[in-house]
């Protein structure tokens, strides 16, 4: 479909939308009325409805010139998925509310459309509804319905004495974001990852099942959600550098930007790992890693001393 | 609280948020967590989850000269549970995205919150999560959950013999947003219709259960709306005029500013009143006004004849 929004118009790109999400509820017999009514309706029938919702502005947290229209879709539903993964729960359903400029092309819209889908997919998740309307920025909205059939796992239940563990890629985004500011285009697996993160969705519910005490994920910061578990859970949290191995492109981009690549680790987000805490080393699930520990007190301290580094994201 | 956005700092307004919205779910046994965490959890047993999204910019969808913030909070919400309202069901949880600029102050993001806060309470629904960014304007981005413990009634159930019938105000919001387009305060009546609509949220419901073949909300204007009907069942529509009482304030507006004030009925949105076919007069409940009927074909006209006023309003 050539040409853009504002030839288009509301209609004909809804009707464009609707088709790629219907494919994505082909076959979902959990979805009851799929896009295109006043609601979408859905069969949740076991556990709890677990829903959160997050919000994508072009210029602060996606670039058109630094991704693919696909690349942001798969990007902002990841995002969202991952906050379902870290109550433990399964993602089920998504809407996504477009707001932008009458002058974006229509193939942009689509593309993006498509990239969203597609990342759904890939967790058996489906987009049921959605709205567009114009605006100066595109604007991205997505909130994501799951189910959780044990007890979903907060932020605040870890206590002193408990180990703290991580599952997923750390640092690879925020590597890749920094050297894209700069304007490079490699090391191109960091680039990809900042691109296309690869949250663990399989590690949430493992992490509940396992008797996780606390779980979070990671998208602002390492030590900004340490931080969130910490003043939740009403504890400190010591995080330890030696348990962190450095991968190679970040040693090569730290190499090349002139900084340390611990920076990346302890201060990225976007890879959407995940952060949790568990009674024991012996209750941390295959494929996670201990990189810290839970201590009584308050804040969040590495090698037992005050971090002076970036410890994440702020929106303001 | 005094002050920016952006000298509060994101997590000071979310705190303040959260306290605003924890108060809405206080008390409500469906919510087993609230804001603050990855993702809300909710308990809904019965019934279907319905599921919708709607997104307003400013300046497309509201003006801060023209509404308060609470207006503002009043009318994103209703707008919402008003998507709910139109599949027969009841609404019971909202996430709310607000995307503004780094110089909004506190106390207009707040207030805002509070007027949505109030709106969701008067039909018992809570605010369980969100998100906040910063944008060059302001775009909020609101998600309703609602339960549907009967069959919910869809767009596209209509068929040639029923009858079209209107419940809530219509017309309304449309005068007051034509006069204060005109830098008018008055009539104020219309006036207050367009910044706290008062949707007729009970009807849906009471739709549902006498029978109704099709149901939808009047957001973009009535032969707009008719039309999604028309095509979503396959039927044609005829309106007629003939069937409204022209409110007084209406009819002052429309000497005032030179316009039929037909005009405004056939054309406004932004009531939210619900319009239903229902199989035969008798089965139109009590408070609904028949107001045309339902033919062999396609297309919508008004008595009989192609209509050629506004009809809607669109996104781009």
């Amino acid at each position: 479909m050539d040409g853009t929004l504002g030839e288009a118009g509301e209609f004909g790109l809804i009707a464009e939308l609707v088709k790629i999400f219907e494919g994505s509820v082909d076959g979902d017999e959990h979805v009851l009325v799929g896009p295109g009514d006043d609601a979408a309706v859905l069969r949740i029938k076991h556990g709890h409805v677990v829903v959160s919702t997050d919000l994508m502005v072009e210029g602060r947290h996606f670039r058109r010139d630094w991704a693919s229209a696909s690349d942001v879709g798969h990007r902002a539903a990841a995002q969202n998925l991952s906050d379902i993964n870290a109550m433990g729960g399964t993602a089920r359903h998504l809407t996504i509310g477009l707001a932008a400029p009458a002058d974006l092309p229509v193939e942009w819209a689509l593309d993006f459309a498509r990239g969203f889908a597609e990342e759904c997919k890939s967790v058996g998740a489906t987009v049921v509804g959605g709205d567009i309307t114009r605006a100066d920025e595109i604007v991205i909205a997505v909130t994501v319905i799951g189910q959780c059939t044990q007890s979903p796992v907060l932020r605040s239940g870890a206590e002193a004495g408990d180990v703290l563990a991580l599952v997923g890629r750390q640092g690879w985004a925020a590597g890749g974001l920094a050297v894209l500011g700069r304007g490079f285009r490699s090391p191109r697996a960091l680039v990809e990852a900042y691109r296309r993160p690869e949250p663990p969705y399989a590690a949430g519910r493992q992490a509940a099942e396992a008797g996780a005490t606390s779980l979070i994920d990671v998208s602002d910061g390492l030590l900004a959600e340490a931080r969130h578990l910490a003043e939740a859970s009403g504890v400190a949290i010591d995080v330890r550098r030696g348990a962190f191995e450095i991968p190679e492109p970040l040693t090569a981009v730290g190499a090349a930007l002139g900084a340390d690549p611990m920076q990346f680790i302890l201060g990225g987000g976007d890879d959407h790992a995940l952060l949790a805490t568990f009674p024991d080393v012996a209750s941390v699930p295959t494929g996670w890693q201990v990189v810290g520990e839970v201590l009584e007190g308050s804040g969040v301290t590495v090698d037992g001393l005050a971090y002076d580094g970036p410890t994440g994201w702020t929106h303001f």
